[in-house]
């Protein structure tokens, strides 16, 4: 009678555990970047002076990628340091973004304990595990002996039911979701996610929609340790994991269906992340600008389905596409396919592997009244420049249609 | 008895000009961007309506791009409504670098007046034409009615003789020559190149020399309209110019004489871009960042040439290696050629065409103590990030060699 998310506490303490429990547990790896990575390094400075398993950790430089200014080059060369001196994996500007690396890194396992300090690090419950972000504080604890305390999250059941339409990806699912949870709906609980539907899901849907529900507050989110799985896990040397599914009498706080066969592609509007509307309906709305990539949504699906729908065709006039693969391996097999010379073909500004603009850093902000459709994961006014800007949040999909067509749209061909 | 810039004044004006007349003339080309170009655009409004000519002209969104702030994306704005209101062409972001553009939009012609808002205007001389940096107040004068005022500059006559080792490049005769000078040892002067060596040196190395010029202070730099001109010029769409050459008994303010043959790789050391001495003599010099592009050195020449040095082989340890084309067309023909991926391979970052960190705005800047090696064309303190990082100013055979090996050096392989 306990849920994924329980199993894996109670595996971690070696007792039964229940929601609503603090605990403190051992951390199976712990991520770290350059927005607050380098506050982890001197909170860790106060307490420790050795790193007690420097090959569980990864620390990433994504989202100051290229260096923008010379403080953030001073925050490199903090990172570049404590992560040489511990021997800590270090993966430079442009080399990725830290999720993908995170997945691609073989450190996240089925059943384990992964955290990160970024809001997004739920997105490894792709993997079976249970990831969530947590404070520079708690990364130096683990960074000096392995351990985090955590409150034992509630789960959040979801049942994908129906045969799922090819136009329907991860992040349409993860925008129906915030939809129906609202912007607080899952806060500080676990999505847990099973049903017929999700055998279809693609790993990389799975990692979007695991990424985006934070969005509506979650701890955590956790997919089954199915083939899916398996088959990414083994691409990067994990084999022979169990992972861990759910009592079939789990307690769960609330209970969610979604039959997706019935699902249409889906836009998140502005200022709100659970405001979705379909994307036809939004036929009016005149993009300036288009974001493809970022943790979210920066993988080789997302990336190549974008290209086969702009292949021999041209970027709307006046439309900018940018494209920020979220790894050099998403990058090297997205060239090997010809979808970057079909994206720089069409128009596009194919970038090396980092954040882009999706935090408001750099990489492609907007001016006042600029409209963009973008895969990223937060569309609150000022997010990726001018707070006189709106950021419409829908999949690689529909952005590859509206950068293709110059207005919103989920058509791949002008009817 | 006149100059090549005389002659091109006199040409203009309808009767002899001499050094040191003031004129007001017509200008053939004019280029802003998204630096200046928003204080032309503003200028403009307070004096005229309609521009004049606006297929001679050239708006270019190169500095910010892309867009690293919400104040830029408004200058955008403001340069794109002005380029669409009055039928100027645009290269938007990440489109291509101003001074590369320039040289291929056929709009600078041998025996010409080509400006832009840029100081490093004077790059447009490769093409035998005279060009220098104006004002936002001269832009919009241009814009309004084709005519600039001009103080006509004396001449520094620079010969090269011998015959030029493969090594030596454009930057490495432009580095030479600012030693020879001095920072301000051609101030509101042109240099006009000539001598048998002239033929051997190719038109991008023509174009990184005639744009280094201003760092001696140079009102301009001008070529011999000849064969390797020319077949730039055609392939851009512009025949049958017959440009200019100076009277063999011009009147020149000094004469300089180099012997190229006896030439070794420079490297400008900061923070004096008049400071170069043999990349041989910097070999201690570890290297943190080496930068290849810019509107000095991101032609195809000097791309694909770094290319060759690094294929098969692999970025030194610790060493980012930043590569920004400077057009589409040059990405393009390094791709065809399988350039890019060769410098990928070897562990390089290809950015869409930009000017990237060569103005210290974003797009790779230091932290403090880092080491650049740069092709770009400015190494004073605080150029790229922080005023302790140092940028060594060098070739991209430089460039390439110091990125393999982790130092500073001019050697192809590892001895």
């Amino acid at each position: 009678m306990a849920t994924a998310v329980e199993k894996i506490f109670s595996a971690k303490a070696g007792r039964p555990i229940k929601a609503g429990d603090i605990v403190v547990v051992e951390v199976d790896a712990c991520m770290i970047h350059d927005v607050n990575g380098p506050t982890a390094v001197k909170n860790f400075a106060q307490i420790a002076k050795t790193v007690k398993s420097p090959a569980h950790h990864l620390i990433v430089l994504d989202h100051f990628a290229p260096c923008p200014n010379a403080a953030a080059g001073n925050n490199h060369l903090l990172l570049r340091r404590f992560a040489k001196e511990h021997g800590i994996r270090l993966v430079d500007v442009c080399k990725g973004v830290c999720h993908q690396k995170m997945l691609e890194s073989g450190k996240v396992r089925p059943g384990g304990i992964a955290v990160g300090t970024d809001s997004h690090s739920c997105t490894y419950g792709a993997l079976n595990a249970f990831s969530t972000g947590v404070g520079a504080a708690e990364a130096a604890v683990i960074f000096a002996c392995d351990q985090c305390w955590f409150k034992v999250p509630p789960t959040i059941r979801v049942e994908f039911v129906g045969k799922l339409p090819r136009k329907i990806l991860g992040k349409d699912l993860a925008l129906e979701l915030l939809r129906i949870l609202g912007e607080a709906g899952a806060s500080y609980q676990c999505m847990e996610f099973g049903g017929e539907a999700v055998a279809d899901i693609s790993f990389d849907s799975r990692a979007t929609l695991c990424n985006m529900m934070i969005e509506a507050g979650a701890k955590g989110a956790i997919m089954p340790c199915d083939e899916v799985a398996r088959r990414w896990l083994a691409a990067y040397g994990v084999t022979g994991e169990a992972g861990v599914e759910p009592d079939g009498d789990a307690e769960y706080s609330r209970r969610i269906t979604i039959d997706v066969s019935q699902m249409r592609p889906l836009v998140a509007v502005p200022p709100r992340i659970d405001h979705a509307v379909a994307a036809e309906e939004l036929e009016k709305v005149r993009v300036d600008q288009v974001v493809l990539g970022s943790c979210t949504n920066g993988r080789y699906e997302d990336i190549a389905l974008a290209a086969e729908i702009l292949r021999g065709k041209r970027v709307a006039d006046g439309v900018r596409l940018l494209v920020y693969p979220a790894s050099p391996e998403v990058e090297a097999a997205l060239k090997a396919g010809g979808h970057l010379d079909a994206l720089t073909s069409a128009g596009a500004s194919v970038f090396p592997p980092s954040c882009g603009p999706c935090a408001g850093i750099h990489g492609g902000l907007l001016g006042d009244g600029e409209v963009a459709v973008s895969t990223t994961n937060r569309n609150l006014n000022g997010r990726m420049g001018s707070k006189d800007a709106r950021i419409y949040i829908a999949s690689p999909l529909v952005a590859a249609c509206s950068a293709l067509c110059g207005f919103i749209t989920d058509r791949e061909v002008l009817g």
